[in-house]
């Protein structure tokens, strides 16, 4: 039975050919996966109707599943700034999309995820998988790197409390 | 009287701060400013509300104007990381709105809208001024800075032709 405490956290991975997506009910101390998976748009399609088409995804899966608050990961300068700007775009569509749902965001750096998930800032990708593996008692890891990205950017904000921005 | 090959485009200097905009009609040849100004955003409102305010705003713009294409800067790699970043995130708020508004997009260097303006690639702030100040025939030039790099935007866009993205 859920406590009062507990709550929905809509976790999301930014990318505009694939965002990853998680969503995690729990409290501080245990935490359930609900759903996670990716929305991806076509590398043919024209840019602009790539953006509507995960601007609408996101739009529907927030409508649908009613989370309390969402997590995205904040971005560090990157070497290929070209990647940074295009995931920027993406992130800039994907706050205004929580925003206009009314939806608490935090931010989070990469670190504070790591952390939250793998108890240290510098665990790799493998690690983060397997304690997010363990944490959500799940049979198997989640091999997908997007919707894996996404749930352990969830229960990050999970722990850290969401508040509005 | 306004030829067949008149349009309108709606040139958008990105920002979430300030966002310039102009609104101009013509054709290759000759061009008339309808409007410019710029949208801004008070510092201390929540970034989230920020972004639902810049993408309402460009929404009733469009939806008010009715332009057949808009023009926006291409990014390029800045020394600021972080000012590069806030860009393209507005960036992709603005894309998402015109996408959604079904508004053909023209992306444009730097490089491109100046050589479009002011005949070479390398000319300064103020000598693309004076050349949109001339071409307009403006009986002064527009001095905020936001909107006339805006209104020099929508001069290449016209020039440029616009396509769907």
């Amino acid at each position: 039975m859920p406590t009062r405490t507990d709550r929905t956290i809509l976790g999301i991975d930014p990318g505009f050919a694939r965002l990853g997506f998680a969503l995690v009910r729990g409290n501080g101390v245990r935490a359930k996966l609900l759903r996670s998976g990716t929305f991806t748009t076509p590398q043919q399609m024209p840019q602009g109707e790539r953006y509507v088409r995960i601007a609408r995804a996101l739009k529907q899966l927030i409508h649908r599943t009613r989370p309390s608050g969402a997590a995205i990961e904040r971005l560090f300068f990157q070497s290929n700034a070209r990647t940074a700007m295009t995931v920027s775009e993406a992130r800039g569509i994907i706050l205004l999309t929580c925003a206009e749902a009314r939806l608490p965001i935090i931010e989070l750096s990469p670190n504070v995820v790591k952390r939250a998930v793998a108890g240290h800032g510098a665990a790799d990708k493998r690690a983060v998988q397997k304690m997010v593996q363990l944490i959500l008692q799940l049979p198997r890891p989640i091999t997908d790197d997007d919707a894996a990205d996404a749930v352990a950017i969830a229960l990050a904000g999970l722990q850290a409390g969401s508040h509005s921005t």
